[in-house]
């Protein structure tokens, strides 16, 4: 049994690597641009292995994990992923491990979607703490997640599980980038919370995020969150509003798995209180019964960006034994 | 081992009761009206009990297993039953094992929600047949269901999970009988489709759903059905409409849990494609990459009223083992 694995997690424009071991510590942090063509994204993959492995001798040759994001199926193959344009059924697994074999390495390459991957952090290390049930959502363009039932990463019959983001809570509302109308993350992603505040900026109902942002157009979800930390009225009010939506999405899905803890990722949640509370209030008034169940937590993320590429080396511990 | 056990579902009008063994064959059926008071009830299900003891010795003293319609904990206590007004907290383990140590019984009993029971009759005998990952929906006044995960119901931290019925797909849509707004089993449960179905009859729309009902007041789900078996063009524009509705929740269902069976309860299933080919429409239709995935089945219920009774008899057989 090793006691390291090389985790690495590949984003629309960045690839992230680290090396994981048993006891939770995270060392070696590389970064490099994701390529455009996919398989110039396995040879980008397969050079950050390298300098982890040169960087910690330990991980060497051993397993080594990958978060892709998009449909990952049980194989390793990367079926579809919407935001990496021209991408599709890529062999990631067997690209990888070719590319690995060919350094003379025979590693064991682990494959899954980059929510997953963040929810086995979460779920291994990190806020969610070994639950029984948990669910880990990540707010970012869009919103990702990850489910554990009975202490185990719900994977799902073709390992599509958690693809909560597209859930419609609001059929026939705005249409997504998915094609269809009113999907959760139309309404509560870190791209949504930047349209809300532009609308607001523009209607004058956001001076300070207005002020931090320069002009409307570069109103992004960041200064929002910035603004709300320095105690801003009209940044705290678009955040109450949008934690409303944040709260449909999270009752749907504790309504339907029941979890004891729900953990939230992704650059918004640094707002804390503010988006938090809202969020809570919100979520308890439309969760079926709240009254006569135990108190559902909801925590945000021990993880930052690197939430993927930390669960990705888990993942390849895991599958390991 | 036991090799068979009793089991009951109690409805908001009436229980039923059947023993199951493990074989999957199902004997004895009991039915007795649901009494108003919670204790009353479970004097009703230990006598139903008793009577399936007499009738299938094989059973007697053995295994029990009992669906409630609502909140049920892992103790077995009934926490919120919104269809059995005035039962609230109930322990109904408890108070039917007491019932039966006083007539010199030591039975186990099992308890659960109804719709997880129904799940794990439909899993273990019936149309999920043994799936890895499945998801039971049934249709009725509202919307139940069940969530199988590597092979293994899902209970969630509470034994909540499961209650499908009150997912939001229409933020801000009409009022659920729950006090929120836009739950799916407003749009899409048998009591929905009456009433939809008594929209289109008022409108002139539903002559031959009309004609079966007599007025327009009269009109329930099952006369669409009904017509709908006959080939009548309004009823089927009904169905097509709900099942639009239906294949919502399933879509957002697919999308977080990617079950390989979806299987399909209550009266209005009986319908056939008049409501499954529209709802398998819409569902491919709603589903995140679904050119990319495995095609998900959508079937029917292999067990009709008896579902619950059935897996209730499953679960407490399970729970002996």
């Amino acid at each position: 049994v090793r006691r390291c694995a090389a985790g690495v997690d590949v984003g629309g424009t960045k690839i992230l690597g680290t090396v994981v071991d048993r006891a939770g510590e995270v060392r070696s942090h590389i970064r490099v641009p994701t390529p455009a063509a996919g398989e110039a994204v396995l040879d980008a993959v397969a050079g950050v292995v390298l300098q982890l492995w040169e960087a910690e001798p330990g991980a060497a040759g051993g397993a080594v994990g990958v978060g892709m994001p998009g449909l990952v199926d049980r194989a390793g193959v990367l079926r579809y992923a919407p935001n990496l344009p021209g991408v599709i059924d890529l062999d990631v697994a067997g690209g990888l491990a070719r590319r690995l074999r060919s350094v003379g390495a025979t590693a064991h390459v682990v494959v899954d979607n980059d929510a997953t991957c963040a929810t086995a952090a979460e779920h291994a290390l990190g806020a969610a703490g070994g639950a029984g049930d948990a669910v880990m959502v990540t707010f970012g363009t869009g919103i990702g997640g990850g489910l554990v039932a009975s202490g185990a990463i719900v994977h799902g019959s073709g390992n599509f599980a958690g693809e909560i983001g597209h859930m419609v809570v609001d059929a026939g509302g705005p249409v997504c980038a998915c094609g269809g109308r009113g999907c959760w993350e139309v309404h509560a992603s870190g791209r949504a919370l930047g349209r809300q505040a532009r609308e607001a900026a523009a209607a004058g109902r956001a001076p300070g995020v207005l002020e931090r942002a320069g002009s409307v157009e570069a109103v992004q979800g960041e200064h929002v969150v910035e603004a709300a930390l320095a105690g801003d009225a009209g940044a705290v009010a678009i955040l109450e509003r949008f934690g409303e939506w944040v709260a449909v999405g999270l009752a749907n899905i504790a309504n339907m798995l029941d979890p004891e803890v729900v953990v939230l990722g992704g650059g918004i949640v640094r707002a804390g209180p503010a988006l938090l509370d809202p969020v809570q209030r919100a979520f308890m008034a439309a969760v079926e019964g709240a009254r006569h169940r135990p108190v559902m937590r909801i925590v945000p993320a021990l993880f930052g960006s690197e939430a993927g590429a930390v669960g990705a080396g888990v993942l390849a511990l895991e599958a390991g034994d």
